[in-house]
């Protein structure tokens, strides 16, 4: 059996996979959680658990010490500042929140939102909604033939009226990388501010915002082996302060009568009602865990177990491949056969791959195909996987006669 | 050592409690979790972590499964059909949903929104906000002279113009459960709608939203033994077919392209981007643990221990105690020692109580207080725990040289 480079088996660490004989490759949409991300969920409602920033005794200062705590490592992971760092319950929520709290107030009738047609619908629908509250117009920037983004048509699209430019940081289904830093100074110098889905990115690459000047980022850590229920939204202090909240309730206000509030400045403006705090220290754990594989290492695995699969999917035959990026995603179909038919037979091979849109329905329309197959990798899987992904997919091809 | 009538050691089964020497008196903020829930989340993770609505391999199914049985026994739970059950972060969030969702849309100017001075801040300042959006004018009910909701002054403001009632069902402060069946026929007479906060409900008494004929109803797992980052959203299927999300997202959409959209219908149109599926199984175990208690038990015990509180806090003289209710929270106040210092001195006694506004700030106006202590019991505390208590404020009382 082929070895990886990077040898350290993580796979020991994550319980569902150590105890199973189940070939997880459907990280995309969801990451399997290492066990010391499990015990940090449980050591907190064990022995920790309290509402934060309310209580004054003991239990409920630790806590809220905790809660910060996390802020402060997860502002140190994307290169920010600790007071720009919002907890969310997801990257959905916090490209909601840009739209709705901060984007509605600057877009006027005829001005443009600048999206890709890679977008998943998370970072999609939220601007077309906004554009059509604001008669602002959702222009796309398409793909070049090798299905990378269009930095050109990205160029010849942006103009005086492009008040919000939303992309991805990393495709959820051609897997490629954006160069931000690039993308940002063009917004920029048009007076358009960069809106970030780091969905994906945030498992697989690094994420320095002041290096990107990217003006929000969101992210969420169920996908960077962090619990369910917990994201973050990032955004440049000027901007927070300027942004409206979406959610009013608890512990984000200031001061209240009867007929007048005022809120407590960011981040805890945004925080309204009682945090996932579980989820927080959870998302720190796995930040930790992250940073001790290192970046570069989870980097070096995806471009090696991506490589392999790729060349050994162009063995088979009969298979179309989406996309040149190898950053731990690959999309591809065997011709003549349904997707949703191919997934339903690797799962009898105990393979856990996703079939389907991929929430990304004007990707697939562009792409001229109703759905895909799409393998996702993470520091868990080997060159094994891939083995019995592909000798599942060549009897598939035999049963179908392709 | 005096006795409950309910004799179960429910303590027993709560980690954080049994193995620490905390005298836990801040439910109302959040609850402690048993065992059998930090259980569940835990295996969830370790066996059956996978996105849910999306995937088509086993893993992927199973857990959708389970998702969707939580959703149905949180229906069974409130009374509710499994499709008037949404899965929110939490109370804070239902309320905010209903409001930009829903009552915005039918708020005129001149329209009245009828809320009750008692209210937690998260159902107050949206209403403010909506308020201030459409031009509906915020109106609000008072208490009698002993600190109850004050259904006479209810219906004499109840008129033509009252579009939203949206009340508590148990103050979090003064710890009263309204009459809401009472409440909903007469909004309805007028032609309004009735939005419950439940948050401290849920945990103290029965939930029927098809009895109490509400038109909303939101509460949070995390104060009824359920994780964080978890809550439910009753909407009836009408109306909720009438609301629009307020997030949007992956799996909540039916079909996308470049400039429309169309939905799923409720409930999973307002379930966008990966759901807490943890959390959702969670509280899916605390529901079972909490029916096996029984509601008429916890309100049993809620009784006993706030009448054995109220007598004991009496005894000590000097105390002021807002509200006559037995439900589980008793606020109050030593005469003439901030509540700050009292909560910090019962600190050293591993007493854990809340001092300060509780979010309700328009309340402690209309108290005259700036602040006042608040006890919160729930199934896990016994008399003891207030002895020690009494026994605490005695002793700051000396202190102080009241």
């Amino acid at each position: 059996m082929r070895e990886r480079s990077v040898k350290n088996n993580y796979k020991a660490d994550f319980p569902l996979l150590k105890n199973s004989d189940l070939i997880y490759l459907d990280s995309a949409a969801t990451s399997q959680k290492p066990q010391c991300v499990i015990d940090a969920v449980t050591n907190y409602y064990q022995s920790q658990n309290a509402n934060v920033h309310r209580a004054l005794y003991g239990l409920g200062e630790a806590t809220t010490a905790k809660y910060e705590q996390a802020r402060k490592h997860v502002a140190d992971f994307i290169n920010a500042n600790q007071d720009e760092v919002i907890f969310t319950k997801g990257t959905t929520q916090g490209l909601n929140w840009v739209a709705n709290g901060f984007a509605q107030s600057i877009l006027k009738p005829g001005d443009e939102i600048l999206i890709s047609i890679e977008e998943h619908h998370s970072n999609l629908v939220p601007w077309q909604i906004i554009a059509k509250k604001t008669g602002a117009k959702l222009v796309y920037v398409y793909l070049t033939p090798n299905l990378e983004f269009d930095y050109d048509d990205y160029e010849a699209k942006l103009n005086s009226k492009t008040k919000i430019v939303a992309l991805h940081h990393m495709s959820n289904v051609l897997g490629n990388i954006l160069d931000l830093s690039k993308i940002a100074k063009l917004a920029h110098s048009f007076g358009a501010y960069l809106v970030v889905d780091g969905a994906q990115a945030a498992a697989h690459t690094e994420i320095d915002v002041q290096k990107f000047d990217c003006d929000f980022y969101a992210f969420s850590g169920h996908k960077m082996l962090g619990p369910m229920g917990i994201g973050v939204l990032f955004g440049k202090k000027n901007l927070l302060n300027q942004m409206t909240p979406v959610e009013y309730g608890g512990e984000m206000i200031s001061e209240v009568s009867q007929q007048s509030v005022s809120f407590k400045s960011a981040p805890l403006k945004f925080e309204a009602g009682t945090q996932n705090v579980a989820g927080a220290i959870g998302l720190d754990t796995a930040i930790n865990y992250l940073k001790q594989v290192g970046i570069s290492n989870v980097k070096a695995l995806d471009y090696e177990l991506c490589k392999y699969a790729r060349s050994r999917l162009e063995e088979i035959g009969g298979v179309s491949i989406y996309g040149e990026a190898n950053n731990g995603i690959i999309s591809f179909n065997l011709d003549g056969i349904h997707p949703h038919d191919v997934v339903s037979f690797l799962d009898v091979d105990k393979l856990c791959l996703r079939a389907g849109h991929h929430c990304a329905e004007p990707l697939m329309n562009y792409l001229k195909i109703p759905a895909c197959l799409r393998a996702s990798f993470y520091i868990y899987n080997d060159f094994s996987d891939i083995d019995t992904l592909v000798k599942s997919l060549s009897k598939i091809k035999e049963f179908f006669g392709k």
